[in-house]
């Protein structure tokens, strides 16, 4: 009697294959993983009999649907202290100074931070990104940006690439020293910027765990020209450019995305048609963060119909952050993206799929269910892929497979 | 050595006793219960020596935050079908008039509903229910209204009471089968109104379940001179008052609910200012809606401040239903009631606890951490309340206590 050929076999299953603008969709699918990749997939009623030889383990899902495990290519979940107060604070109508001056915003944020041991900010994380598991992500993107020094930045990009060791899943560190300028820099710009290129890029890239760098480009933040000086020096090193762009103004952020060869540029709510235009033409992907919108009432939506039409692939991401999307509910973004932003059921799946692995420069490896990716698997308690926009309970989330190996994460 | 007096007690916790507008808030509380009732609450400090000797169990909390469990004082979970499908035609920007001519709307559910087995019904409804269950919710209100016959609104009941065999909460049933116009009765509204009014509301009566009875004002379902003949009936019945008001257009049904001393008047988007006055005056409840502004993109909100400023009292809830709120996850109706109508975090929280016990005319018997209520808790892994209106992850529910009994209902 031959060898099974493959470590496991999922069958009584749909499948969300993620390979067309209709999700790909293979009703009575059938998936095969060997070595952490997949081996096979396709229509149960295509496998060679029997089927029992075929794996050493031949897992039933009672007709489930299967997509990949969700990529979330935004987050900023490493982070000290609380920020409900903030949140209550608004809430009273106090404004963004008064909230300031009452020890919140951001820099409270940073301050929590510098303060906290690893371990503190390890186990905090840890716990986000589980609800993140929870909600069938395999692979998180993580900045750093509330350190601000060379420091804590660098612990930052740390404590993110540790966080693979408490959640089954894939961790990409994204250097964003440039997330606001720290206030012991406050009249010396040019100093900060110069850190940034000349010390904290540097160290960054000796310390081997961020695989890009990103810059907040707005009024509150950096200009365009500061945030072009920076996204070149990381991307001359050998690091992928991210930007946080138009989201409170037209910093003509997008086109700055375009110029420097970015992966994407992300929020957008702000971006201009020659924006769209220009980030259609080099590729750079869109990424929608409704949860932000939606928690900072903006009136703003990012224009998702002319970036539709201009063929600019829209990923989606919680851009989960203790102050404008304290979000780790994957259901409720895709939700929010639907009804807030316009986006159909399928656009959003595929947003935190195959889009999301663009993003990230993963798309060879993830975000679609093809033989050679890796089998980071989701198996979902659904009648139809749509419901997870739909309806929002609980996680419907069955079981998680992460590099063929089924894992623990449906209790956060 | 004399017998415990207690048969619980909950040690190391913080109390949100929601006995005043602050929440009632006692840190380094304690809380015992007997019989299913609330036998003495206060300050740890305060507890009679030696405490092991207080209680048959004593249980240690770890520091975490108790609330009186929720209550969900508005939902439509029992319901036949699914509108996935509407949900993504809304989005591809089809209009109400297409969905329902492709089999959609309000009708499908009927049909739906009308076609399924009460085994059926029961089982989709006891997941929705365990899904509020997961998120503190002790008490449920279950409306009628997608069988408009007299059979299947008698089944809906049937079912809605029967909840309670399934999941650990008390089920508050309620006749709503002036929900909408059933198609047989096209062109002889008068003689549905007469079908409800001496048929329906005198059987629900006969058989017992329902507590309350409820109609959809608007001009897309019942006039105001209809709603008030239906509740006018109901009330003089025994049963309690409730009404769909003002959600769409200005319809005079805060000024209706008041002049029928309803119990709620509920969703209120395009409620007047006569309108707020005339509840005040009568003392009936606002109860909102935040799912099915969100879910519609309404662009109108109630007007809290008005409310607020008027004392009428503000309860909140899922509306839990397949078309416009299809949401049972109660920490993102908190969110929405904070960010999309302004609401507090400490308005929010009382809204699902004391604001919503009144509204089902339970006032008296639980939504607050009293002695002689009902202890029906819900302990919380936060660190401050407010937390369940601003952290959008997974459910924080640690434990969940019904009728003095810890029940399990943290995995949905």
């Amino acid at each position: 009697m031959p060898e099974p050929s493959w470590d496991r076999l999922w069958t009584d299953i749909h499948l969300a294959t993620m390979t067309d603008p209709s999700l790909g969709i293979v009703r009575n699918g059938a998936i095969a993983a060997s070595d952490g990749r997949i081996a096979w997939v396709g229509r149960a009623a295509d496998l060679p009999a029997p089927r029992e030889r075929l794996a050493a383990e031949v897992i039933p899902c009672g007709g489930a649907w299967l997509t990949p495990g969700f990529i979330d290519c935004h987050t900023h979940i490493v982070f000290g202290g609380d920020r409900t107060g903030d949140f209550r604070r608004r809430l009273r109508g106090e404004s963004y100074a008064e909230i300031a001056r009452a020890g919140g915003g951001i820099m409270s944020t940073v301050r929590a931070t510098r303060e906290a041991s690893n371990e503190e900010l390890t186990a905090r994380a840890a716990a986000r990104a589980r609800e993140l598991s929870a909600w069938g992500v395999t692979t998180i993107e993580v900045k750093s940006g509330y350190g601000l020094d060379l420091d804590t930045e660098l612990r930052m990009l740390e404590v993110a690439t540790g966080l693979a060791r408490h959640v089954p899943a894939h961790i990409s560190p994204t250097l964003l020293a440039a997330h606001t300028l720290p206030p012991e820099y406050s009249g010396r710009r040019d100093d900060y910027v110069r850190l940034v290129v000349n010390e904290i890029i540097p160290a960054a890239l000796a310390q081997g765990h961020a695989t890009a760098v990103d810059v907040f480009c707005e009024d509150i933040a950096f200009t365009p020209d500061e945030s072009r000086a920076i996204l070149e020096a990381g991307i001359a090193a050998g690091l992928q450019g991210r930007l946080h762009a138009d989201q409170l103004t037209d910093q003509g952020g997008g086109a700055l995305a375009a110029a420097v060869w970015a992966r994407s540029a992300d929020h957008l709510e702000y971006l201009s048609r020659d924006g769209v235009h220009a980030m259609a033409e080099a590729d750079v992907c869109a990424v929608l963060l409704p949860g932000a919108a939606y928690t900072l009432g903006a009136d703003r939506r990012p224009p998702v119909g002319t970036l539709r039409r201009a063929g600019v692939t829209m990923a989606l991401a919680t851009d989960a952050n203790p102050g404008s999307s304290p979000i780790t509910n994957v259901g409720m973004i895709l939700n929010l993206a639907c009804i807030l932003f316009g986006l159909t059921p399928e656009e959003a799946l595929l947003g935190f799929t195959a889009a999301a692995a663009k993003v990230l420069g993963l798309e060879d490896d993830r975000g679609r269910l093809e033989p050679g990716r890796r089998a980071d698997l989701a198996l979902w308690r659904v009648g139809d892929p749509a419901e997870l926009c739909y309806w929002m309970g609980a996680s419907p989330l069955e079981a998680l497979v992460k590099d063929g190996v089924p894992v623990d994460a449906t209790h956060a």
